[in-house]
């Protein structure tokens, strides 16, 4: 019989590239790749910031039979912070007015690299190891889907029948799969890490009734731990982008990695959110994301001095799209491209110097200059002058009003 | 010569209503009113929540030659909360991504009871102390004349000359208008408050590359000064509307001053912004809103987990729109009120309760639950489930993929 | 072997419940859902006015063995025109620009009928004809899910493999299912037809390059056939529906079957629109919408004299989302619902007459009046006048400058 | 006495740049400049494709006492169409639905030449002829403050009591500005030219109940006298703009005069609107834009074939904000020009050829080709294919119908 939709093993596939973190689902799904489809298998493992060691996941490939020309490991920060992060601070992006978006930029990046190397290495496939329930899996493809139309891609968690954490182990265990020994346990939750946040969700977080374990944050002491004495730090930005902290001049994957300290130091970055997942159901997730949000206060700070009031209301109005796009994972989607160069337009005199106040989770704006300022103490004094013509208001206020006055006689009044 | 324009006692205008503190500002402008138009007045005081006593102004009035039956004084807070400050809250709303509003909105209710108060004595004009530089003169205006298109309306600081603080005092000296001590001193900035906030513009504040003096804040302690142990609180909605504290259900201005005092004694809801003025200048400003952040807060977790994803994100986009409606005054207007339409239409289903830790200038959602909660455990688990199937992701993303496709294909790709 | 996804015959059904046109291809479905579901089937058939005559349906029906009692024919029209069309013209809608949604507006009708029958009747599912490329069959199911979350659908064309013309013939031969000559050729396009629209796709249209054979019309003359002579119609609207035509008060499907007469005599309402669908791909359409053309153009009008400035604009805004919400099949979701009541909110006072010229094609606005109109001669006059004065204009223009030449400034201009 | 807001002869003025036309009005605001201002003036008379010759102005100026030098006439009818129209048009703007902007594009024009003029000569002020009740006011000098935020802008309409036509007259008679005999009567309307349209306005056209007198327009021939064979055309874009007709290659003013030639044969182009001013009235206006009719339709049916989904219906959504921001006069405003580059990127692709047909009043689609089509035959057609997998439609279905689902099971059902 025709076989329907998306089935194990039923797809031709040649060679596929794996998004592969070394970790034992992964390392399944490596396994069960080989076995399924008979098919030479790539990896393609990235240090994104995530604060772990590259070579296990080297070491662990080899182990499991990938041929060394077939093992990709690259050093992806700079990139991320650069040609993603940086370009979506630049809108002030919040999914539903309050996420950052720290796992949703990095899956484009992911999927960009993968779709690189398979037309490197002559591949006719990607595989990754999201769920079927996730927003993740819809960011991978759709991503790579957008960059090779004719790739295909493997989504097994989605068509495997290992569906539960018994069987993977078992899988992994005939397969001599290393297992880490806090593996064999369920965990309490899952996390996703890079250089802009930590996320984490499921099991333990499942009751939003509840509030999350103190014991389980990792990129941020708790509020309650933090200094008693404030940290004073001052962001330089250049249209737009954050390129030195206190002075010195850092690149991309610099600047967000001390910003990250800084922040974490204070508290600063923590997030209990439910939010509304792409393919239809609510979800709750925790997220740390000290770096991003102390970058976010700051962005907002040297707009509010160089940005004309247009353009930051008009950004402020796409913005709520924009972070959707990226969420939903269509990062490479020409309306996602047609915003950006909206809000890069605005960007091009945001540069200055803006002074945050770091302290037990509040970051607090302490001031901002810029050589661009469009903040003017001559037209905002109380003072007569002559720059601005009190009088000129009741003109603006006596037409802002007229169609209000004409609606209201037209009503009888 | 023929005037131009308006021009002080060039109207006829036969009574007027004044919008009244009891201050030495709108005293001054009380006297002026009556020897520039040989008018009576009328004067206005309001209880917003301001956090003054109202019967000194009653006094000044009755001093200052005003007939008893020409002053009105009236408690407006639950009004205010009830019909303005709600229903701007169901949208979340934030000016600039920020700015709660909170001076934007008490400016309508005051020229509802302007116009009110004038068709009860057959006042022909209204007056308000508001300068021609700031936005407030267009609020109160706008307003007016929505309401009344009829109505003249008096703004001393456009026309009059006592535009320095010399020549305001010696015009109230030399009419004996009572002026407390303090006023003799220039102010480090000026002051506007009700029961949603307290603003803090002006003088001492000008250089936004400078922190404010922390003696300048009254409704909040210092974060450094609050208390070591967190406070939770419990807030219960109904329609969107926060309706009870702690399990006692309060009218509306009772939960505002509460959540005033939990939010104040915890350091919370300061913040200093550079905002862009519908008159089209920049400035700064410093604004404590305790009980309305805690409030926003708890509004975006109860709409977490009753609200819709497509309703929610539809709110989020035209927010800033109705934000900037609100800010430039136009609270009396034909679109203000049909995004209102909009928003109400969301919240019929935002009922349930939210759970806030308060601590040292940190709101922190610990909790949210509703009889109407869209969160469903069963859709979200990782286990295996009847309700969601994984395979139906596939076509899901492959659809959304397909115009992606098809247009990196027509790029040659 | 494991099922993949739906397929048919997978799932068990007790009763379905069929959209039945009585036509070959629905009259294969209801022989087809027998035999694989061995369920009993009960068809609905509306008349949404496409110009069919219904009791063949119900013959057909009963011949093909569907019990009385499960035999439904419904006219729809008042409702469809009241509760779909007219509340969607409010909007101006137009999806892409150009095109009016007569089909989209009339699926959710649909399964709104279908859902309550089943409720009635006990069916456990419902079903329907469309493809598994088109809008419709997204249409249909998003109402029904909305409608009823338990309901089961099914889509034969997604499931059997009755794919070729050939196929189709054989089985309805075989099942001795009454065929028309004129379904033994391959029809050149496919049509959807009723009281808003006719559309045309497929096979003749493939090609967007050439135009559509003249004589495939049967909506409208074309304009080339139409009188010499112009018709001239007056419209009467209340609250944002139109209510009467020449002075004669009509129901809405009155209106609407009277403005198509008007309208198709006159040539008016082609289009030929390459379009993009919900599901991923281009397709290519005609349609002819000869009331609505008429309609939208009268509401426009009225809307001009009636509609403030403010609200109009938002409108117009909004308007393509909703436009957008509709052709994707998401009426009975919380964001059409909310965009709807700001949408009405607007149309309280647009009221009045509107004088429309219908010639060759030509809808030309001739006149438009009311009592409600927000239009004043004494303010557009060119004469000098008491009511506006000009002077308030170089306020006005002064104060929308200053942040333009605040900019211009800080580029040192 | 100290005057208030704007006052004739009150600012001191040095050198003036005028906008002339060399008709009566603008050669009495000439006199008038030099004789309330005691200053020098210089004319500025561009040939915007208004149709008429600019020789006589030049005599006219030159017989008012302008020195040679000091009288500017351009020919500006590529800038015109290249740099305004359009990148107007990329954006399919239209104001409120149906107007094409030709009076508002040409305005940020007119002023840049004159800022650049005045920056030339070294005149510090601009003056024009644009009355305190219309929209022209403020797009003229929000354009010249933007470009020169030190200018002063004189605008006479505003300042003189030359406000009935008999005074004008006199002041002309008695200063010997010739005035041509038809002047002598009042006009029974306005009209402003330019290249993409003429509009009328005022006297005889202001009841909107009222059709105007056919005798009136001259652009397009009535409808009922076109010719009774179409008018074929085929139009050629590149990255969205016409580029050619009929094969033949042709400047930007070529194609717009060409297509205004063939629209304008074919009775196409009239607009009867009853329109929104900025100022803050309603007034109705009647416009002959044959060419930019035809070469909206045409930029819309290349983008249908060749712009994605996402972008274009992105690009709808914001296009009324645009339409409204060129209507009102903010060109040169910071968000114009970022919402410009949303739309200019979208346009990277829209190239290929459309095919209209004109006839009597009507623009139809006849056909669209692309090297870029994103139109797929083998995605659309109802055949079996590879491509296209109809079962992806189910999970596609079920996912976007899962909120919705989850929503109705909450409210019980």
């Amino acid at each position: 019989m025709a076989a329907v939709g998306e089935q194990a093993g039923q797809q031709q596939v040649k060679k596929v590239v794996l998004a592969y973190s070394g970790g034992l689902d992964t390392s399944v799904i490596l396994k069960w790749l080989q076995e399924t489809y008979g098919c030479e298998v790539v990896t393609f493992t990235a240090d994104l910031g995530q604060g772990e060691e590259l070579e296990p996941a080297r070491k662990k490939a080899e182990l499991l039979g990938i041929k060394p020309q077939n093992i990709f490991i690259r050093d992806v920060r700079e990139e991320f912070v650069r040609d993603f992060v940086f370009p979506m601070f630049r809108a002030n992006a919040l999914y539903e007015g309050v996420y950052l978006l720290g796992t949703s930029i990095a899956r484009p990046l992911i999927s960009k690299h993968l779709v690189e190397i398979a037309a490197e290495v002559g591949a006719d496939a990607v595989a990754h190891g999201a769920t079927g329930k996730g927003n993740d899996q819809v960011r991978f493809e759709l991503s790579a889907y957008a960059l090779n139309p004719h790739i295909k891609v493997i989504a097994p968690w989605r068509l495997w029948d290992l569906t539960s954490r018994t069987r993977l182990l078992a899988y992994a265990e005939e397969r001599q799969i290393p297992i880490a020994k806090d593996k064999y346990g369920e965990a309490p939750y899952s996390t996703d890490a890079n250089l802009l946040h930590i996320s984490y969700e499921g099991k333990a977080l499942e009751d939003p009734w509840v509030e999350p374990d103190e014991a389980m944050y990792t990129r941020s002491v708790s509020p309650a731990e933090a200094p008693d004495a404030p940290t004073y730090v001052e962001i330089e930005f250049e249209r737009g982008d954050a390129v030195g902290i206190d002075g010195v001049r850092l690149s991309p994957a610099e600047v967000l990695t001390r910003l990250n300290e800084l922040g974490g130091q204070n508290g600063v970055g923590r997030l209990d959110l439910v939010e509304n997942r792409f393919v239809g159901m609510k979800s709750r997730g925790i997220y740390e994301t000290p770096g991003g949000t102390v970058l976010l206060a700051a962005h907002r700070a040297i707009e509010s001095i160089t940005l004309d009031r247009g353009a930051a209301h008009l950004k402020d109005e796409v913005m709520p799209r924009y972070a959707e796009l990226i969420y939903n994972g269509f990062w490479y989607s020409p309306e996602r491209e047609a915003i950006q160069a909206l809000v890069d337009k605005t960007q091009e005199r945001v540069n200055g110097t803006v002074r945050l106040k770091l302290w037990k989770g509040n970051v607090i704006t302490a001031g901002r200059k810029s050589p661009n300022s469009l903040y003017r103490l001559d037209y905002v004094t109380f003072e007569e002058d002559s720059v601005y013509d009190q009088r000129d208001a009741q003109g603006f206020i006596k037409l802002n009003a007229l169609r209000l006055r004409l609606g209201a006689m037209a009503r009888g009044k």
